[in-house]
């Protein structure tokens, strides 16, 4: 089963984010440094010395894991208490901001962080958007907000610091301040498309948030994980349709399963993928749509993220135990939903076949 | 059975034009003037003395008419002649221009009124409109095209003209430069409230024109007739939820059938319209979503215009050779649609009851 989607080419992350990278190169130092009490930085994401821990623009990964928990949790418990309502065109400019004092206030809990600001840009129109991908309330709250965020140990070379929730739903990502200003222009055209390309490729977009701390802004958006584990994939490229160095790294290919690039697709698979003749027009469709609405974003450094699951490997895997993919299940076919969730949430567990299939 | 829609309230004419009214009161002389050539004027709306003809800016009505049926046929022809893609935010703001000289040129015939230049506004926008609203290009077409328009004679006090279809299906008004820029302005909102506002009572907007003749700019809107012939209404009411001079006049009362006001509706029905309870909730929720979004487009200027078709009337009536209406055939109930056309064109048909028990 071929898994297609659109990724962050600069790191091995299986998430869609290609849409907001374009701004990242201009103020992205690109070789790292040192400072007193960072050991390593790579853009602002830094190591402290005493601890080991992440940090991003000095804010330590626990405090600011605490307060996007925080901060989600008053957002969206804020918003379910407001009517429903269409979006409006004004929707999309609106950036709500609450504070955090430590001791706790009126409208907030105490907390053992700092204190701090946290904003959410556009919130009727994520809840819109949240609705359209199946995403109730309740069920982000708790993926987000009552389980713990794990911090992925291999982020990459952005700079960003990602998160996935526990349930390997969502990713966290911090994004800069110029990213989240051209994420927050492209609302509208996002609007139309996800009305118009149901079968859309990109990515999903389930929030954008900013938590100020110590006088740094700390912007973060919250997207679908695109690979979750719950569908292992055995083979995984990233596609620009490029030949320019687009081959894996050494340091990829020591992975368990690494993303490969368009020269390693060409060598491992030089027949290419077999799909049937409807899946294949309608996903060279879905392509098409998604790269003339990028264009039309003036973006143009994006790649598609494939996972391939392979049905004979995951069952001889699944008959030796699951050896291969350690204690999980390893499921083919279609994905048997966790019994809690309703069916209106079917779409995060849809496989991207099902999206390829999917209504206009 | 009770027809609902906003309805222009400068104009007996029955379409719902509010949204494009806002701006109007500036530039629209309050009185009438006359000039050397011109009977008597009203806006730009003038007539010649000598034929009697109705002029807008100077321009006869029938070079006025030529040109539009020209106008749309070649940009219909040529937008058909495009690969169908989603709308991009920056189609709003696309306008698309031809001349026309009256020899012909290689892409426009002859024809015998003066050299004109014709614009069309943001043609992948309102093809997407249409389409969403059900009407094939070929009925576009053929509708606004190859049959005359029909001008109407008591085109209020608005100094627009208006053109009928000869299916009495789309209205032709002519709008002040003001109007057309705010419509353009608008059509991002639009977009998405059609796209989340299914029942929505909003005028339906099929095309936003400009006819270029003899140094003049005639903007047209091309829209839905509300109350078309085919459901004959024994009443009529333009509701505004004011009572301050909201009487119909005097000269409106000597019509066949008046559009009265709140006033004589509050007088003739005092107990008011009995709707089944469903309908009734879904028509308040509507109307309100709708004045939101009329709200956030700051407009304030807008009435409910309704219609009733009395069924038993209605069916005596028909019992009587349809004395009452002319020489047309009196429905009721679910209308039958004309077999020529197709079942997507449904809407064109669907009285506003089924538009306010439709999706949502």
């Amino acid at each position: 089963m071929a898994t297609a989607g659109t990724a962050d080419s600069g790191s091995t992350v299986p998430t869609g984010t290609s849409s907001i990278r374009r701004m990242a190169p201009a103020e992205m130092p690109g070789s790292s440094s040192t400072t007193q009490s960072m050991k390593k930085t790579i853009g602002h994401r830094g190591v402290e010395t005493t601890t080991g821990e992440t940090t991003y623009k000095k804010t330590t990964s626990s405090a600011l894991k605490g307060a996007i928990q925080l901060g989600i949790a008053h957002t969206v418990g804020s918003l379910s208490q407001k009517a429903e309502r269409d979006v409006l065109m004004q929707d999309f400019v609106v950036v709500e901001s609450i504070f955090f004092p430590s001791e706790g206030s009126n409208l907030t809990p105490a907390h053992h962080y700092s204190d701090f600001r946290f904003k959410t840009y556009a919130p009727i129109a994520f809840r819109y958007f949240r609705e359209m991908f199946g995403i109730r309330p309740d069920d982000y709250l708790y993926s987000l907000c009552n389980e713990p965020l794990i911090e992925l140990s291999n982020p990459g070379a952005s700079g960003s610091i990602f998160y996935v929730s526990s349930d390997d739903e969502f990713i966290i990502k911090t994004v800069q301040h110029k990213e989240a200003e051209f994420l927050q222009k492209l609302l509208p055209g996002y609007f139309m498309n996800i009305n118009q390309n149901k079968r859309t490729l990109l990515p999903k977009f389930y929030g954008l948030y900013c938590v100020q701390a110590g006088g740094k802004n700390i912007r973060i958006v919250v997207m679908n994980n695109l690979l979750p584990r719950i569908v292992p994939m055995h083979l995984k490229y990233d596609l620009k349709g490029s030949t320019y160095k687009r081959r894996a790294s050494l340091k990829e290919r020591e992975k368990a399963v690494p993303t490969y690039k368009d020269l390693d697709f060409i060598q491992d698979l030089p027949e290419g993928l077999l799909l049937e003749a409807d899946n294949f027009n309608a996903l060279c469709k879905t392509i098409q749509r998604d790269c003339l609405l990028l264009q039309s974003f003036k973006i143009m450094d994006y790649s598609l993220l494939m996972g391939i699951h392979n049905l004979d490997q995951a069952s001889r895997e699944r008959e030796r135990g699951g050896a291969a993919s350690g204690d999980r299940v390893v499921l083919e076919g279609p994905v048997t939903p966790d019994q809690r969730r309703p069916q209106a949430q079917k779409s995060l567990y849809c496989t991207a076949m099902e999206s390829i299939q999917g209504g206009r």
